[in-house]
C-alpha cells in the first residue's frame, strides 16, 4: 500500500469545485487540501458569505446545484421572500440552506474563531474529507474597475451580471493579508499543486498575490501544475475570456493564459494543462517556458473530473 | 364621524397579540399602539430574537401560525436542519421565514438602528397598521430563579419546558433602562390603556417595571384595564398559573391576579376584566380596589377577540 499523495488545489469556485471533486473521486489514493479564494467573499445582511469556499464545500459534500453552480441543491427560498418584504436587498440569491452556512460562520466568526478554523468545522459537519482553507484568515475584498469606476465583486459578477468590461483589478486588503499557517504548512507538504481551472484574474490572483505566497510556492519542491480555464478560444463559465484581454492584454486563448501566468509570474507553473480542442496551441505554450500538457479538460462529467485528477496526479513528485 | 380612540395596549406574545388582534379588528375605530415585552428577547446565532414582538406582528399582519401561537403560517424548516446539521442549538425553533426577521432586525440594530426602529420597519413591510412598539431600546433579560439555579428565560421557557417550578425572577438591565419616548408619548395620548391577557409575572412586569414607566403610567389621565390571563382556576396557555403560587403566593384565580396586581402596583389597575366562568370571584376583585368587568375573555376566535375589544373601548375616556 502507497502513502497518499498530497493534493494542494488553489480554487475558486466553479471550476475549482469541480477540480477538487476529481482528486475527492480517487478516494484514499489522494490526501487534498483546496486552498479557496477569498476575495469575493461579501457581507450581506450581516452575514459573511465566502462564496468560492462554500461552492467547493457543497460540491465536495454532494450537495450542490451542479445546474446553477452555486448554492445548494433541493434549495427552499422561503427566507430570501421575506427579506424581499423586508426590502433587502435581493440581488444576491441566498436560499435556506445556504443561509443556515452564513450564519454559522458569522456567528463563529463573531465569537473569535478564525474564519480557517470555521470552514474546517463547516466542513467535516458536511462530511467533507479534503481540507479545505480559507487562502487567508484577514480580509481581501477584489475590486474591479469599470467604466461605472470601482465596484466591489459582487456588485460587478452577481448584480450587474458581469456584463462591465473589467479594465482594472485589485484586491482591498490583500497587503496587509497573510496566508495562514496551514495553507504555507500544506504548501510545504505538497507533492503536486495544481492550480484549478478558474479565473486567472479574480480566483487565482489573489491567492497567489497574497504576501509570502509567491516565495512559499517556490521554495517547496512539488511542480506546479495549472489547468487552462480557456477552452477553444472561451471561458467554460464567466468573464475569464473577456478579462484575458481587458486586464492581460492577451489573446483569449490557452497560449493567453500561459502567456499571462509567465509573464505575471515567473517560473511559477511548471506545466499547463490545455484541451485537446486547443492542442494546436502546445508550441506557444511551450514558448513561454511552460510545459503543455494536451488532454481533456472540460470536467462537467463526474467520470471526465476523476479521469483529469488521475492525469494530474502522474505528474507529482 | 368621530376620531379615532388611542388605545395602548401592554402585550406579552400569545395573549398579547390576541388581545391585539381584536382591536386592530376595529380599523379605524381605532388608534392601536401595542408596547411589547422584551424581556424575553434572546440571542442565538449571532441574531437577535424578540419572540413577543414577533409573535404580535405576524398575527397582526396576518401571517401567524395560530395552532402553534408562535412562528409564522406556512413556514418552512430547511435553514433549522441545516443549523443542526453544524452542530448548532436547535432547541429554539426557527423557521425560514421566521429566520429572515432575525436577520434584517440583527443587520439593522448593527447597523446602529434602534430596536423602535427597526420594530416597526418590519412591521411597515408587513402591512401592520398598528404602532408596534418594544418596551425599551435598551436590553432587558427576564432570568428565572429554579432548584436548578438561574437560567435564562428562554432556555426555562422553550428549552426545558417552562417544567421547572419558578422561584424568584429578575429582569436584568432593568435598572438601566428606560422606555422609549415612543412609549411614554403613546401613554400620555391615551384614551385607554389595556393590559393583556397576558403573564403578569414575565410579560407584564418587565413592561410596567421599567424605571418611571408606573410613574407615567399614573400622570395619564386614562383607565388602566387589565384582562386576567386566568380562566376557571388555569392559565390560557404558559406557566402563569403556576407562578401565581410560587412566585406571587396568590390562588391561581382571576381574584389572585387582581391581589396580584393590588398589591404590586397599588392604584395602577383601575378594571380587571374576568371571565364568565369567573364570575363569582367579582367580589373578591371589587374587594381589592379594582373593579370587575365580567365578560368572556377566551379570544381564540377572531369574532371573540373583536367583541372583548369592543368592551374594552367602552371603558375608555
Amino acid at each position: 500500500m502507497t502513502s497518499p499523495r498530497r493534493v494542494v488545489l488553489l480554487a475558486g469556485g466553479f471550476g475549482g469545485a469541480r477540480m477538487a471533486h476529481g482528486f475527492a473521486l480517487l478516494g484514499d489514493a489522494v490526501d487534498l487540501t483546496v486552498i479557496g479564494n477569498t476575495g469575493d467573499d461579501i457581507e450581506l445582511h450581516g452575514l459573511h458569505i465566502s462564496p468560492d469556499l462554500d461552492t467547493v464545500m457543497y460540491t465536495l459534500a454532494g450537495m450542490a446545484n451542479e445546474r446553477t453552480g452555486w448554492g445548494v441543491r433541493d434549495e427552499t427560498w422561503s427566507a430570501a421572500e421575506m427579506l424581499a418584504r423586508y426590502g433587502q436587498p435581493t440581488w444576491f440569491s441566498l436560499g435556506d440552506r445556504d443561509l443556515a452556512t452564513h450564519i454559522t460562520r458569522s456567528s463563529r466568526l463573531a465569537a473569535g474563531a478564525r474564519l480557517t478554523t470555521v470552514t474546517a468545522e463547516l466542513a467535516r459537519a458536511l462530511g467533507v474529507r479534503a481540507a479545505l482553507l480559507p487562502m487567508s484568515d484577514d480580509p481581501v475584498r477584489t475590486k474591479v474597475r469599470t467604466a461605472q469606476g470601482w465596484l466591489d465583486f459582487q456588485d460587478y459578477f452577481v448584480r450587474r451580471g458581469h456584463a462591465d468590461d473589467v479594465l482594472e483589478l485589485r484586491f482591498e486588503g490583500i497587503e496587509r493579508a497573510l496566508p495562514s499557517a496551514e495553507v504555507v504548512r500544506s504548501l510545504e507538504a505538497a507533492d503536486v499543486i495544481v492550480i484549478a481551472p478558474s479565473n486567472p484574474f479574480v480566483s487565482v490572483a489573489p491567492i497567489v498575490g497574497l504576501p509570502g505566497m509567491i516565495e512559499a510556492l517556490g521554495r517547496q519542491p512539488a511542480p506546479v501544475v495549472a489547468v487552462s480555464p480557456i477552452v477553444g478560444g472561451a471561458a467554460l463559465r464567466g468573464p475569464a475570456a473577456a478579462m484575458m484581454g481587458s486586464v492581460a492584454k492577451q489573446p483569449p486563448t490557452s497560449a493567453g493564459v500561459a502567456a499571462h501566468y509567465a509573464v505575471t509570474w515567473p517560473g511559477l507553473v511548471d506545466v499547463l494543462v490545455i484541451d485537446a480542442a486547443d492542442a494546436a496551441e502546445a508550441a506557444a505554450v511551450a514558448a513561454t517556458g511552460i510545459e503543455p500538457l494536451v488532454t481533456r479538460t472540460v470536467i462537467g462529467q463526474v467520470e471526465d473530473r476523476r479521469r483529469l485528477a488521475e492525469e494530474l496526479l502522474r505528474l507529482g513528485r
